[in-house]
């Protein structure tokens, strides 16, 4: 939308991104890097981390590619990178930046976030395609209609529920969705929905977790008359609220605050949260491993 | 220390403070403040607040006084304002701020907090006497005596904690103690120590409670992955880490953070929490009431 | 939007407000809530503020009304407080909150902060009925429309200027507009169009003021390597970002953020920022004097 | 002090740390890496930095070494690394963690910051060795005494300036300084001996540089009426308040705090910037370039 963002996606066009994470041994650094300079890859990142209790090595790579030929390079250095991946029993993923990957918005009844999501999408903040706005109601129409996006009501019940997630999964997987983002969406998936997207369900949650988990929490917060209130970004995992934590942030509080205080002020905080992990999640910052993240900023 | 500071604590000494708690009905804030304009008090400050959902209304008025007359002052005032504060039901608390309140420090092998608040109160940034210092470690000896304050060593095991506190009890009654600061004092205080000080028990958790409540906050939280860390402090009841909270603050960490850079990071936040706390406490402007606290600031 | 708001928004429109500020002196609280609880008020929040080095006095207060009988209510109200208003010296206004103020908004090409106060508008976070957008470029118009709002194009240039403002003033004037808000609107508007509007065009301005005052400040915060940047809201006055601060906010940045990155960080900050003051104002909360605000919260 | 502290200091007694700059050239990380990896050293952090704009690299490696042999192995290292070092025009510094530098600080009457830095230095939080206290008052001499550090009063007017900073220089050679941290020290230092340790006086602003550059900062703030104060460490130049930033933290104020309240607050925040400063500097994560850090967390 602006001068600077226009070049900053330019920019972000023609970059490749490596993430690794393996065993950690000596000469980890020096492997990587000495195949990039062989490639001839010009490193505009790089950053490591170790985890030295589990023994573990965490790496993420940014390198320039000619535009031109980024389409053939990447093939190319995956071929050469192989080898060297599986002798240190990599795990790896290796991105064209130019490719977008393509997106699900979730939401219920609440806008707040998904608007915002809309609103940095359509201005060049989020490197996506929303491929799809799925909802248990109908509040967000008009405004997946205004931005262009197709829109699915899927209502949910206890009794529907099995049938409703076969609908959604049928439906992401027709439309090739790589993310699926919670936008205060107010049902639980199923392990049998969350098990199909490992790592790539980002929920919000409207507290700082691990307090406060479930629902109602910023009635949970007035109750206990904490001074601060929290919002969580996080992946979802089969347990409620229990994900590897992406992001999370808190604003201050007082008495004079009643419940209907700390939601306004928290639905700030949501969006940040959110917003953040969304982004990180797409400019592939994040690595998951046991139940934490790193995230490389 | 400074002139700022002097001219600060000159101003203190000849102010009172009226606290005020009761059930909520018209007419209160005129009815207080026409008292006080009757007896010719200058209002430096004056905070209210009404809790609606439990039709409560809380009080703060500070005055400037004479303070040739300040001893006389205040026996007048609470003579004049005793009909009505029966009247409306009211609880209240008067002060004059040039009497000192008498404190104990309490702490074990960690010094940071205590070391905090001695240069503080050293420095003329917290207006009471620290009466005595007590610890089940000698650690904090040398530094009771750079400070010229009585340092009592009560040791504490399981077995003997009942004639511990005895002990304990009996020397701040004996020294007139007002406010009990647990400067990160790893004892669990019985139900009937913390009976003898309703509301005047100062502790600070190391973590953003509710969350991780109990031993090993730092551990906790490192293993839970958050992003945040906190510290809380708070009046202390007979259930652990659950009294009214009295202040509460947080840092950004990241995946390069290890547990012993979370102790790190976090002797900064219990170091402002538990001042603060302190201050808050001995300015009069905190009322407990339920489980929460009204802070007027 | 959600019954929450709904609630607040009922609430709010049963209430009144009045903004007090005079020369202090002894007994002021106590005659202004003696003539409300004369006249059957029920207070719902009080605030005071005095200073003492000016000898001035702010009050703020907020009582519930009847709302079958408000519209009468305060012209009764109003008649019988002038005469202790005058005898006391007092400035005050008074606002019943269910009549919604008029605003306008200017913008230029740069949308994230205009999409924000839009958002929050239709979802109830801001009680005011948005008027007209005023913008030197086309880019907000489908914005405008989705949201149902006149739209007027007005460019300029500087040979333009003085006819550009006379019919910004003209429209404004014919609309009937209490507040002007600038979301990064990149004119400067001259001493004519400001003397207009006195305490009553709030503008964002993307630094931490003072620091950074004019153009491109994040060019200037990464030139002189800050850590933290920052975003300010405040009254315009003749005098270029130099008005009453209303509100501030700043995020910690690094070596590794380009300009770009502050910009994007900073959108974030401004819109924060913006839509706090515009509340606040619309909330009745802030009162002018000198060229600072008292912001009662 | 703890054995958390004693742990971390443990390891930090057999780790070596490298900074470099030099010109940006493709393969320098794969070039450093490799020759770490063919020297054995196990990279425990390695951190390298871009500035695109500059055309300069930046690197930050840390190993761990063994105790035994690391008296030999830092000469070895760098007659290995040299070379390299001087083909691709680098500046660097070597140095083993377990050599605690050499540290004079400087203060005046204000003794937060000074209490601050000798209480940590004290616990371990600090690793140096602290070998003077130098003042223009005598306000800091029991504090001094009581950590069993030298303290030498060097009183300093207008007419005795040179003198007394001939007397200061050779007091640091004499002992062998490596850092001057200015503690609020509250005498400008001439070119002559800023010119002596150039990025290696560390000073604390009591401001958000560069607003309220000079004296009497809150003051400033206070008039200028911010809704934030803020405090900022940086390496002292000859140019007033203007070196390169270290770090910078912010308060929230309010209307209702005075200039002594914002003194009070801003105490905690200067501590804070001030103690980080000096523990990056000690740790080597700092890296000067133009008027700007890199500092590598």
């Amino acid at each position: 939308m602006t001068s600077t963002t226009s070049i900053a996606s330019l920019a972000a066009n023609s970059r490749a991104v490596l993430l690794i994470d393996c065993p950690d041994q000596k000469g980890l650094v020096a492997r990587v890097s000495g195949l990039l300079y062989a490639q001839g890859a010009n490193i505009l990142h790089a950053d490591q981390h170790q985890d030295h209790a589990l023994g573990l090595f965490f790496m993420r790579v940014e390198w320039a590619i000619d535009s031109l030929s980024a389409e053939e390079g990447i093939p190319a250095f995956a071929e050469a990178f192989a080898p060297l991946a599986t002798e240190l029993k990599m795990r790896w993923q290796l991105r064209l930046m130019q490719r977008r990957p393509r997106v699900a918005l979730f939401c219920s009844q609440y806008l707040h976030c998904i608007a915002d999501l809309l609103y940095r999408a359509s201005a060049g903040e989020l490197s996506c395609e929303i491929a799809v706005i799925v909802s248990n109601h109908r509040e967000v129409e008009t405004l997946a209609a205004f931005h262009g996006i197709r829109f699915e009501y899927v209502p949910v019940t206890p009794a529907t529920r099995a049938e409703a997630e076969a609908q959604q999964i049928a439906l992401l997987s027709e439309l090739d969705v790589e993310l699926v983002v919670l936008a205060r969406y107010m049902q639980i998936l199923t392990e049998n929905f969350v098990a199909q997207y490992p790592a790539a369900i980002i929920n919000v949650h409207h507290s700082f977790l691990p307090a406060f988990i479930g629902a109602r929490p910023y009635h949970a917060a007035h109750a206990r008359g904490v001074k601060l209130i929290g919002a969580t970004s996080h992946y979802v995992t089969s347990v409620l609220d229990d994900g590897p934590i992406i992001e999370q942030d808190v604003a201050r509080i007082s008495h004079r605050d009643q419940v209907e205080d700390l939601v306004a002020r928290g639905r700030d905080l949501e969006r940040i949260v959110l917003s953040r992990a969304v982004r990180w999640h797409l400019e592939q910052r994040i690595l998951c491993y046991g139940n934490k993240t790193v995230v490389f900023d």
